[in-house]
């Protein structure tokens, strides 16, 4: 093999295991999004997770790629290549498929318990074929019109993340709060029902960001992948530190799911400046995410008054836009102003961040008008009661649900509950043994 | 370092990520098992597992491998290179035993709760040391009479998941189904007890299989990796939609356990074809797939009247022939019937279906047979209704096991139900503290 | 590109896939850690884990690489690149990071369940800045006095288990038994919450292994990655098929943790001499080290009355010293004892063991006196029968822990159960909706 060919095999495998790591992090999602919600719900979210990463993987495939990175008209959307017609770097699309059913599926977590399954995967088409790929185009196509001015974000923490969030915020909205979130007056925390399967989510998406940071590189090569390792690495690790002692100052405890968050907070916290931050600045830059992460819990959740179960839009959108204003502090190559580079790049990360938060609300809320013509965006108040597992899938995520009867006020069996939503029980589930044997 | 070197050097990390993704397929094997069926057998499905990776690891080492892939005898079986004499590539080796184990664990799915462990574990010996190899050697030696036919499997869905189907088949149908599967003259529906862990294992799975199918190039070549990559993940990503989509309208709800099961019955659908289906041809592969799957699962259920607690039998049998026939439709690379090449390649393919499940069945059957006449295949009715982890591990999965009591019709304590089976209760477990402190 | 610049290229990414598999470790260990402990400390045990790797890899980036593998001060300890200062190769660092946080987390599953969080972080800093990093000094830097001496140690059977293990031994008698263990004479048996959880966790400690292992070799070697990884693999199996044996002929069951253990004990004893033994000494060593296991899990509890909850001591030191001799023995690259190779290979690796016990034991030890000045080792007696979840987090780790009222001997409300233990319900718990909606 010639030298050239060698490089391309090298290059291949570390897109590869990048793609890889990526696809793995809708694990991580998945199990961050079940742990955090009830019981009731969990074979929901679960559904959703699954079928974000199937839906976006076709759609993309169709669709997405070709607006992103065809060619351009204008720098503000892509024209050609649908359905990779011409397309030649198919492990390119591959690791661009991963990214772009993870923005689709920070939309699922921040709506989850009481948003019809069916809404929210029109929502996933919306985004993985239009909004997503419109701002990837902007940043990542080379010719997109914030290419232009310089805007920075390496890995996503604007292209990614906050497109994520920003459609998340919009839905959530938009769909309401869940009942009893804000009963009485008060805002009431609503614990999720399995704090290890969220750990497990946190550790998966932290392993799943080594590729998605590391391979966005999209060459194995060594003068640049160890530093985006170490600062992922150490951003996130940061990230955890700070919201650990910052939550056991401000509540008294070091909370666990909100530690758990802090992990992910330094992530979105590096995303954007991975390849332009020294370890220091990765460090400071996770540290500083991580405390801006409970405090935007807090402001989302206290002020916005928008129910996010999950807390992705703080996590995904305004450590987002923290990470993406972070290179414009920190940028060791040139453009920090905390580095002699003056407020220009600054500037500019802050026009691509307004740019992407109007491009993405105004799009989302018009799909999500438009859906809500066709399909309600929520289940009634019955199937949110009984939970969303039952009035969705005829189903329990769990043997012991059959316990919680007691604690979800009803004794009802399984197909009297059923019937009772309007549901006809179907062969698959007529005859569960209620009584085990 | 030479061309040469570099090459090799390339070729083994990604034969090695591969083998490692493959590896880490038994955790989702032991995930889906576990989820898929009821707590009180959770120990036990875990324990097939584990040692079912271990067994199969030294056995195919020790005798697998040489017959697998040692000199032909006619085209049959390998005679050459037992535990390894002589044997130079010991990377393949390794990928290979991650594959003769992954054939072996589909059994244990099949006959989870209800089959004696010991019994189960010399199943594991005959088809990782003898009923696996000689399949493979047939197919993937070179000389093999089917590879000379000119038959199609590049990854395995006949020889590895067909394989391991026809297996679980077989001695499924011989240890008979759980008690209360067939009573009162009706299908009674068993749910498992974990819908989480189930989603989880169907990740891990996915995952692994880029490893499976990626890295069955042997070599990190760009003109075909990339494409193997991307009918993977479509392939899957279809089997899910088209397995929501097709439960919504069959049963009135997007099945939670059956929707996962799609994204396994789209994956085993791409596993023969990987490398030679296009990617729309992968799509419409797996989306094929994900339906024959619902309907599959009912008949061996219905028809077949045989109970396997996790749809081993569909998901790796009867989408397993799908995707080997697969080829023989959509073959872009000169066979495919639908792509001008004429039905020769089909009836390749389906004579080596049918090879492979005579060779499987008649094998298994009289190794099931011998190995009934010194061992029982399945526990007593009364470990069975008490639940194997007590039975055969003397132990609890959960510490809220306890809270089952009602449950499972029993006040007894943990020693009493183990004295009622005529256990002895051990050193590790006479002293359980049943009042937590 | 050169052929220099392709090299490093390629071991590049055989280092970070090493290293993303060494840092997924940790959700490993903190999956085993959760599942073999009570529900009631599942949050803080996992806030343990992912602190340890947090806290570790800051610490490590700012001292604990510098004296490891800083220029040498008489072989004992490393004097330059603190922060990293004049250090080029940062993918090593990355790699050894992840190492270097993996020996300190050995700690906190032997202390768990009633130490205090806080003393434990302190304890984490000592680790990763100076205890470990000595003990790496002398083995691995190059210069270290017992390198000069021949000690063998591929990838840390003493360097990483052996000091984690007796640092764990260490701590856990100065922080005492959980209450209720030698409670009444007897040595008590306390059940872990969730066997599949520990499953999970020990399937994904045998992925990293992998990269533990394998990328100890800090290149893409085709004449040693391969016998490296066999090794790793059938070395472990081989702790299964022991461990599984041993038990049912011991305990008359095949015992679950311990099994799953049994395939920690293999992966630890083939650590050291993953490079230097045959594939048949590796499974040798593999089976001796899970046979060692049970009696060593049994001597730590029953003789040393040493009270380690998930078993770390018996896992990582035992077999960390079986590992670490064994390379005396199966050694087919001269030093063997069993090869021709005499005893001095086997002298050496007995002087290295003693010497990091010594080392490990008494700078511990001391670290541990100063932290208790500070900080009490372990919650009240209050707050561990309460569970560490409630008292150090505030939090249920399940939503189902509200069904434990009756086992917990309390049927207070949650916060209730946090006024008595003398906190105060913070803004993050006080309105949590204890009647589900």
């Amino acid at each position: 093999m010639t030298n050239e060919a060698l490089e391309l095999s090298i290059n291949l495998v570390w897109v590869m295991l990048g793609a890889f790591f990526v696809f793995f992090m809708h694990a991580g999602f998945a199990m961050v999004e079940a742990g955090f919600t009830r019981s009731k719900n969990a074979v929901n979210i679960l559904m959703k997770n699954v079928l974000t990463i199937s839906i976006g993987g076709v759609v993309y495939f169709v669709v997405g790629y070709a607006i992103m990175f065809g060619d351009s008209a204008g720098g503000f959307i892509g024209t050609t290549g649908f359905a990779l017609s011409g397309v030649e770097d198919i492990a390119f699309f591959v690791f661009q498929a991963m990214f772009a059913a993870t923005c689709a599926t920070i939309i699922s977590g921040a709506v989850a318990e009481r948003t019809n399954i069916v809404a929210y995967m029109a929502l996933v088409v919306v985004m993985t074929a239009v909004v997503y790929p419109v701002v990837g185009h902007w940043v990542w196509q080379g010719n997109g019109w914030l290419t232009v001015l310089g805007f920075t974000d390496f890995a996503g923490s604007t292209v990614v993340h906050l497109t994520g969030a920003v459609g998340a915020l919009v839905v959530a909205a938009m769909v309401g709060p869940r009942i009893g979130k804000y009963a009485k007056g008060v805002v009431n925390v609503i614990p999720g029902h399995s704090i290890p399967l969220g750990a497990l989510g946190v550790f998966i998406l932290w392993l799943g960001w080594y590729g998605f940071n590391g391979a966005s590189t999209l060459a194995a090569d060594p003068s640049s992948v160890p530093g985006v390792i170490a600062n992922t690495f150490l951003s996130a690790s940061a990230g955890v530190i700070a919201t650990a002692i910052y939550t056991r100052f401000r509540y008294g405890y070091i909370d666990g799911s909100l530690t758990l968050n802090g992990a992910l907070a330094g992530l979105v916290s590096i995303t954007a400046g991975a390849a332009n931050l020294s370890i220091v600045g990765a460090i400071a830059a996770g540290f500083i995410g991580g405390i801006i992460l409970v405090e935007a819990v807090r402001f989302v959740e206290h002020k916005l008054r928008i129910d996010d179960p999950v807390g992705a839009i703080a996590v995904h959108g305004i450590a987002g836009i923290w990470g993406t204003l972070a290179v414009g502090l920190f940028d060791i190559t040139g453009g920090g102003l905390f580095y002699g580079g003056g407020a220009t790049l600054l500037g500019v990360q802050a026009l691509g961040v307004a740019a992407v938060i109007a491009w993405t609300a105004s799009t989302v809320a018009v799909a999500t008008f438009v859906i809500k013509v066709f399909i309600p965006l929520r289940v009634t108040s019955e199937e949110e009661i009984e939970g969303l597992d039952i009035a969705e899938h005829g189903a329990y995520a769990y043997e012991m649900q059959d316990m919680f009867k007691g604690v979800t006020k009803s004794n009802d069996s399984f197909a009297q509950r059923l019937t009772k939503l309007g549901k006809t029980p179907s062969p698959s589930n007529t005859n569960v043994q209620e009584k085990r044997v």
